[in-house]
């Protein structure tokens, strides 16, 4: 169990955000996060983005956020991780908290996807892979999570109609976000119509780019009561990596940096898988989903798929995932992702999800993957007087 | 002070390294500071990068070098904070390792410049600068610094042949290092030849861009002296930001972020700068050298550049700066210059300086800003059984 707590969260709708500037994107996020919180008193702001420097030229965030949000000379970086930004600089604030050597951090993740097209955005995605033995073949990250989703097919004897389940599911939930990219339904014969992105992946297994930003504030949690009507408890906070390249991999299908680090913030937090009431997972592709549950401890490996075909991952299921619809529909802003899961698992530990509502959510699991799953930052969320259902005290990290 | 003390050093050329991919100039640097410490099991990687995105393609450092340095899994992240980007990993290790959540951290710069020439580099380059209002207008981080050296020289009366006890101290010292770009003196004719980069910098107030990866490894101190023969202690730390256009400052003379990291590092070390032997600092041009010393409290504001006219910054001077080269001299290798200046800060600790040692150094300042001082990260070394003149257990910050 760490000692932070989450006081404060924010977020932009995730759309295209042309008239926006990325100090703007951000900045809104941050203004949520901070009318939210009992606080205005910010030590330290991690930020979280993986592509300002290719897409929009600027790099240097940390600075240039803290001025715009009203802190100038605050202590200020840039973490990037792929995708997995966001969550990775909440895990830096995770850290900072813990030492006390800052009170009180802010974390946002922002990201423009959509103001380059073409061979611009190809490019600059290309950089989250292995650039010297994957991208200069042409890969792509749709390429290679075609390659790991043919092979589950063919392992598993399965067709892609078995992976609908994911992209309905995440659809249904984001009908109810006002925050989301993509507010309607997917009815299953639109999903077996999708185009061919890089086959078998389609259109509807992969999760749409799009622009957005998300922040939370966080301050350890003996002072977090005083700040936050609902202070929400960082229980367990792990990063783990892995080979960017897929073929560097024993098996393909095993996603080691989602398992070690979802292991880590649980044994951090002294729960298992059976005490997380949802997961919002990096539902980026159909078959990260799926991989993603069973590195993770839900599904043993080649049964994650069953979750989502027998409903076991909507509201009312064994496993909610993707509960204002994932990655698939709420959309994917690159580094923002991360920092939009835990403000979506804040809300539902806050009660305050509404027609996305899991019922009795008190513990949740956040995991943003970067890349191919080359990095993996999971945490660990609860009700901030939560208990346990064991002793945390042996386990001390 | 903090409970943190480097046990690990390791630095490569700083040169151009056309023949050396990004993976294996960091690994060099990894594989001579595991060498230097007595421990192989390092539990976080913290990458300081500013430019790989842009220059190499190449995101998703960490998980990238964790791997190809035989650390596959362990955490590892990105850093980025302009040219402080090295800095300011080591900052977060200090973070990480002061939290109890990680033992045993790895801090790595790198950076290849030299790969790239013409608009791509200074596009690169421009990054770090404000986008939206100065690199859109074509300012350059060498225009940039011109503003400040001419309003620099307006205001106190003074002409360029003023500031080149700075570049001249810078070559005189990377004589003597084997690891420095350029080692050869530079005589004061020479430097008043200087060809006009952007008025009324030249050449030689400006440093060098190159390639170059410098790596150390932190524990805690209680474990330092185990896994050392001569632990240095990271006294004090700290990081604070300006704003990135020099236009939002209200004096354009007054580096607002070093003055202010400078003074919370002493703080929490328990010194002041009357107590600092050595002072490793962010030479990218004549006038930040100047500025730095200036902020830092080592001379009142406008006569910074006296201390090299009067030759207290050589290795026997009152402060001596530079000292293996500085980024004139030894190079700026970008988001790997901040873990430079920390490995060579050891060095000098440790008495290991050769010819470039300062007699006595038992405390030494590092610092390193980000494009135009937006960002300055703040370390005090000390040799681990140095005792602060005064107490510092008052400030437990």
């Amino acid at each position: 169990m760490t000692n932070v707590s989450i006081i404060g969260i924010g977020q932009t709708e995730v759309r295209e955000h042309w008239d926006t500037s990325l100090r703007h994107l951000a900045w809104y996020a941050i203004e949520a996060a901070l009318d939210d919180a009992i606080t205005t008193d910010i030590d330290a702001i991690y930020v979280g983005n993986m592509l300002a420097g290719s897409l929009s030229r600027q790099d240097h965030l940390g600075a240039l956020i803290a001025d715009f949000a009203g802190m100038r000379g605050r202590e200020a970086i840039t973490v990037e991780a792929a995708d997995a930004s966001g969550a990775a600089a909440l895990r830096q604030a995770v850290l900072a908290i813990q030492s006390g050597l800052v009170q009180t951090a802010l974390v946002v993740g922002v990201e423009k996807m959509t103001d380059q097209t073409g061979s611009a955005i190809g490019h600059a995605l290309a950089t989250t892979l292995d650039q010297d033995y994957e991208a200069v073949q042409g890969a792509t990250p749709a390429a290679l999570a075609a390659l790991m989703m043919r092979r589950y097919l063919h392992t598993y004897g399965l067709q892609l109609a078995d992976f609908a389940g994911f992209s309905i599911n995440a659809h249904r939930n984001a009908a109810h976000n006002p925050y989301a990219l993509f507010r309607h339904p997917l009815p299953p014969e639109r999903f077996a119509a999708g185009t061919l992105v890089a086959a078998p992946v389609t259109l509807f297994d992969q999760a749409p780019l799009a622009d957005g930003a998300a922040a939370v504030i966080v301050t350890h949690s003996e002072r977090a009561m005083d700040m936050s009507p609902h202070p929400v408890r960082i229980a367990g906070s792990a990063l783990a990596t892995d080979t960017l390249a897929l073929h560097d991999r024993r098996d393909i299908l095993w996603l080691a940096a989602a398992a070690e680090s979802a292991q880590k913030a649980m044994r951090h937090a002294g729960i298992t898988p059976a005490g997380i009431h949802l997961f919002e997972l990096h539902d980026a592709y159909t078959i990260l989903a799926a991989l993603s549950l069973e590195a993770c401890g839900f599904a043993p490996p080649g049964q994650g798929w069953q979750l989502a075909r027998d409903g076991q991952i909507g509201l009312d299921g064994r496993i909610p995932i993707s509960t204002f619809g994932g990655l698939k529909a709420r959309g994917h802003a690159g580094g923002a992702t991360g920092v939009y899961q835990i403000v979506e698992l804040a809300r539902q530990l806050r009660g305050e999800a509404g027609e996305c509502q899991v019922p009795g959510a008190r513990v949740g699991l956040a995991q943003s993957l970067g890349g191919s799953g080359g990095t993996a930052v999971t945490h660990v969320l609860t009700i901030d007087n939560f208990q346990p259902p064991f002793s945390a005290q042996a386990d001390r990290f």
